[in-house]
């Protein structure tokens, strides 16, 4: 028997496939171009099926979590790099994961955590790799590439224990770009970041095999990136009401949309109410940056066109979702009984996405039937 | 073997069950003191130990999913409500939960989902119980008490299939009232709103068994419920920081807490950096509307004392926490070396919570040792 999207559950979370794949194509395509080998951020997708898509059956990944790191290691991925500065106490199940995976790779900027690492390393018998992180300007974590901390950082890696994999940054900063030229200079400092560390380090006779950059609009718009090694973009398989309002991506690539029940008309505060709220929708209202009206998502019909003029989840509850117009304009209340449904265009798919324990699948783009056809049931890692 | 905080992998979701008892034997003194029963929401735990722990094995509960009214059916809870208005998809669902719990009761404001509740419980056998959910001036969801809809959605559900149970509402506005005065101003509004829509339905002749209020402020600072047959707190099992800046508890008071690893330290910018983000916090900023300063939550050592002062979580990315003073006041990273501990207090539990599956509880109150051991691991309900 055919399931279809009436037959689900709400919420529910839906992956257009026809979308991922335009957008795994595109991706692809631009890594190609730039000479880079591209290591997909799985932290948005969470999926062995999303993986293999977009890299075959090894990698190269990288992951925001060691559940995640397992999972894909358990899935058959041997080269993965988790992209998250490194806890001591993760080292023990970072060598177990190291069994199915040998290809792991750490990341550290901070020489306490490097010597523990070594430390560990000869303890557990393994020699953990480790890649030196790089502040290029977003701020969050890393050392500037002209820190003096550089060099040894790298000895305390070249202990028994670890070795220096390279460097690694991530131009998050990207997101909040105000035009394509702003993120295509930010991805020009991005380069340039690693670039000046990693010569620092084969300067002082280190190996510096893997130069690492990545986000998605960087990725998108870098001019060059000669000398780098590999990109790291996530958010590109789905896209995401973010994305589309940066410039990134159209309505038309957002491969990931919750499916929810209309449960109520209020005509008075002219809003429907939705069974779609915070934990279905994450309280991410990032995309509001850009797009401001976006609230808590876009609305489209069940069969997934583009958004439906002016509608909007403008505010939520833990399990309740308010669908109205934002402006004077009644809403279309005829069109959208109680009972019927709808799908909600994420702000923040990482966030979105996270809540859920599988995507259902349906093959189609743009111009989806109303009613498509789920193909398949794809599972994703939560959790930590 | 006793497993203490420390060996534990991080995040995790820690629980001090004395804090959680005494949230509970207060808000229950509460209830004898109003003279109303009291059906806590499990949105917030999503366990069946907590809610055990406030009710006994039995119920009345009120839950925010189905999959929640499924866990807690089979838990042996036979008394639930649903408290989210119904979409007419989930009754064959509702139907199998009530084999197990046939005290379960759905809510509805709207008559087209009456009529097909009433036409589905016949189709399959069974008689829903229904409540009419009234907007005491939250604006959510619900119809005004002294709309005309009232009396025609009381019929609706008074044919076979169908019967009412009572009403419903819940003074969501609460969260944001300005003083202890406000909240029981509102709570007295709660108040006259169900008991008005009651008064009509007896006058027309209806039975009106539930007259159900429900919000952690209005529980704890209404003068009286009288008329009021039950409410239905959630948040009060836990608290946040949330209901502490609102002054609905104090800082001692809140019972769970995400236990994070300092991964690095940021002289320059004056950040530690922790491995607990936007997932594991959740990006719910609420907390902030009544104590600025708060961001993505306050910080304490790991055994879970008050915060530390001026120390918060001031930005979050997926797995990324930036813990900062707010002030040039310079954190002080000799205390908190990497691969040392924090706890971080919650904005908004009932979000932090999603995303974890299980509780990890301690013994202890406000004092607790710097290493409390783990006496329990509580499972929790997810997801749809």
């Amino acid at each position: 028997m055919t399931i279809t999207l009436a037959d689900l559950p709400t919420p529910s979370l839906i992956l257009d496939r026809q979308r991922l794949l335009n957008n795994i194509a595109r991706m692809q395509a631009r890594a190609r171009d730039l000479g880079v080998i591209l290591r997909p951020h799985l932290k948005t997708a969470k999926s062995a099926k999303v993986a293999e898509l977009a890299v075959g059956k090894a990698g190269p990944l990288t992951v925001s979590t060691l559940a995640e790191a397992a999972y894909f290691a358990r899935a058959g991925f041997t080269d993965i790099t988790y992209a998250v500065p490194m806890a001591p106490a993760k080292l023990t199940q970072a060598a177990a994961i190291m069994r199915d995976a040998p290809g792991l790779k750490l990341i550290t900027d901070n020489i306490a955590v490097a010597r523990a690492v070594a430390e560990q390393g000869r303890a557990l018998g393994v020699t953990f790799a480790v890649l030196i992180k790089i502040d290029c300007g977003l701020g969050r974590a890393g050392i500037a590439p002209e820190s003096e901390l550089l060099l040894p950082l790298a000895d305390a890696l070249s202990q028994p224990g670890a070795r220096l994999a390279g460097v690694l940054t991530h131009a998050g900063h990207s997101y909040h770009a105000k035009s394509i030229a702003e993120i295509t200079r930010i991805a020009e400092e991005e380069r340039q970041a690693v670039l000046l560390a990693a010569s620092r380090l084969r300067a002082a006779g280190q190996d510096c095999a893997i130069v690492s950059v990545g986000a998605t609009p960087t990725a998108l718009f870098a001019k060059t990136l000669d000398g780098v090694t590999e990109m790291r973009p996530g958010n590109f398989v789905f896209f995401d009401l973010f994305q589309a309002g940066l410039g990134c991506c159209g309505m038309e690539d957002i491969a990931v949309s919750v499916l929810a029940s209309v449960v109520s008309h209020h005509h008075g505060r002219n809003h429907l109410l939705i069974d779609a709220g915070g934990l279905a929708l994450s309280k991410d209202t990032g995309a509001n940056e850009h797009a401001p009206g976006t609230g808590y998502g876009r609305v489209c019909q069940p069969g997934g066109e583009l958004p439906l003029p002016d509608l909007a989840v403008h505010d939520v509850h833990q399990e309740h979702g308010l669908v109205g117009t934002g402006q004077n304009e009644p809403v279309d209340f005829a069109a959208h009984p109680p009972g019927s449904r709808l799908r909600v265009l994420p702000n923040h798919v990482c966030m979105t996405g996270a809540m859920y324990e599988r995507y259902h699948v349906v093959e189609g783009g743009n111009d989806a039937a109303l009613n498509p056809a789920v193909i398949a049931e794809w599972d994703r890692v939560n959790g930590w």
